[in-house]
């Protein structure tokens, strides 16, 4: 799959609209451009709609969500259902305020999403509507670890069941599941924390990767999943000394751009649950 | 022509007020110090008047045109005018969207342009007004190839003509002209189109290297390309294994910043049509 | 001071909330990771207050300011200030225009800030309200230099006096000073002059500092001042062949990920004044 899956973003040259942050707005496109996509921003509601019909997929991310920005993630939402594009969201922050949560969990009831990106926090929050309660998550873990995994892996299915959609929750140990199969993944580094970003990016990436491979959706998922951990793992093993978080950004993205599919395939750590 | 226009621009430190997307707008900043120029950036309405009238010039790049920012690139294109001072249009995505298509076309009416920098396909969409013009622009192929340069030349200068402005279409083979003249660049690397925002970090250079030239402007705007052209040669030059276009990126702004006018020079692929 | 300056903010990674310009965020946010901090990014009215409450301290840059982040910046800032959080005003551009002029100074009067952090230039318009009057700051050089210093050094303990608040003037030599006591910090480069958001950059390092060390303000300040020109020494030093501001940028920042306690001190060029 991830060879297939690869090799689809390469020929297809997936185009995504991105309604992103501005903090790493700049390392999303070039991670596009990196793994064979092309990236366009725009987040006018006037400007969107068009925009949308001309690309492929609809990454929406609301790390610096503004009013305008809000408007112009549900016109481009409602398009791109309309146009049968895949959408991914990336509920950044989603539990830490209003007006976060109110966007993320109307977003989810109002678009039809594809793919929802998160760390088990905003995967948590997207669950339950809030996210401080206490009670009704009280049986998934706040980070997913091997003790909790099997639970975790149960929480996103039944979530991407409820909600059908593919249910990515990204830490130490990655899940990519839709309402019957799960695919779990250990590659990356505890070091892509310190890097702003690497979420947003893996957002970017799914979106390519949904978008160049319609027929597979929850095995373009994983692919790109893979693809991140696999990057950031050949950006550590390319360190200087003196290197830190800023040369690392640089080096997984380079590691993105210079990646084959034997690479991809034979570094992949991922079993299926 | 390029060691003088180099010169000055070392000399003279133009500072210059950028109205520009937040995509590539952190690389802008960093090519404009890195030429030796020096960038503001403000995009807001009430403040744009102010910040250009103590800038030497203004470049315009509607990469993420919002209502606010149209706004003010009118006003501040006004006040330029006004003053007297280069202004640049990076007509980022016209063609793709009716905003930006009705955006383009309005500042090319309203402002008095000092240069337009695109893509042909931008480029084109200036000349006919709109994007998808199939019978209009059947003269002008979409890309500018050896068999295509004579006709997309005379297509340039008539355009320059026509809207009293610099022309600058950029591509594997770039073209800077005015009525009279032509300077055809064949400087640069395919693999600058792998990052993002190198025509926007052009753009910022342009406005450079127009404000401190007035006397020559269209001689200023050829070493502005040739300048990015050779940077891009040196910068691919640079790259170690594992490099990729993130890094990439960071070697075309570096070697923008250890240029001297010499190597300008000798390394200057232009000739004047 | 510095040893322990520095192992509380790796010790209560300090959550910071920032309100910056979209110039340099990403480095902003990259600079507080690697610091040992964490950034939140939120410049929308309706998101900030919540965003705020869950932080520790807030870093207010005006460097890009809109109509709606003018306003975000007062809701946060009165936030803060009821749940006691320290506020970093850095005053980008506040004498080039009158909005910026107008916000910088509504903001010291309106809003209890911890510390200002500006050039000379910004932190004389602070000063006296407005950034062209000739007869006021006749007192008062343009440029902080070995013979300036003495008056630079007055200065700013008297506008600390006045304003209550922590003065931090950056230049070739940086002043920190309260009503009291003045630091006087002899690190760094001139060549942090030629990368955009250097000044933005220690902002942020300034409130991570400011907020994990609530009993040492002033000490805390020092300490951030020393760790960004240290940083620029090692990155500067660390520069190869062929390199240049753009990688000069990363290699401060990687300085600052990997700097220790030790290395932190013994490089140190403070005195009190």
């Amino acid at each position: 799959m991830l060879k297939e899956c690869w090799k689809n973003v390469q020929d297809r040259t997936p185009l995504v609209h991105n309604i992103t942050n501005y903090v790493t707005v700049n390392d999303v496109a070039n991670v596009l451009l990196a793994c064979g996509g092309s990236p366009i921003m725009s987040d006018e509601p006037e400007d969107v709609e068009d925009i949308t019909a001309i690309c492929g997929g609809l990454n929406i991310n609301i790390g610096t969500l503004n009013q305008s920005s809000i408007q112009a993630m549900f016109l481009a939402g409602r398009k791109a259902n309309q146009l049968g594009h895949p959408v991914l969201l990336d509920p950044v922050g989603t539990g830490a305020s209003r007006l976060r949560t109110g966007t993320a969990n109307r977003l989810v009831k109002e678009i039809k999403l594809t793919a929802i990106r998160g760390n088990i926090s905003e995967i948590k929050t997207i669950a339950f509507g809030q996210g401080t309660t206490k009670g009704v998550d009280a049986d998934v873990a706040d980070a997913v670890t091997e003790e909790s995994l099997p639970a975790a892996v149960a929480f996103a299915k039944n979530l991407a069941k409820r909600l059908d959609t593919i249910i990515v929750i990204t830490g130490a140990i990655d899940i990519v599941a839709d309402a019957g199969t799960a695919y779990v993944i250990r590659n990356g580094r505890p070091e892509m924390g310190r890097i702003t970003g690497t979420g947003c990016q893996l957002s970017g990436l799914l979106t390519a990767y949904l978008t160049a491979n319609p027929e597979q959706l929850l095995e373009a998922a994983a692919s790109a999943v893979v693809l991140m951990g696999v990057a950031g793992e050949i950006g550590w093993e390319n360190m200087l000394p003196g290197d830190g978080n800023s040369t690392y950004r640089n080096r997984i993205i380079d590691a993105i751009f210079n990646m084959d599919a034997e690479t991809l395939e034979n570094r992949a750590k991922v079993e299926q649950m």
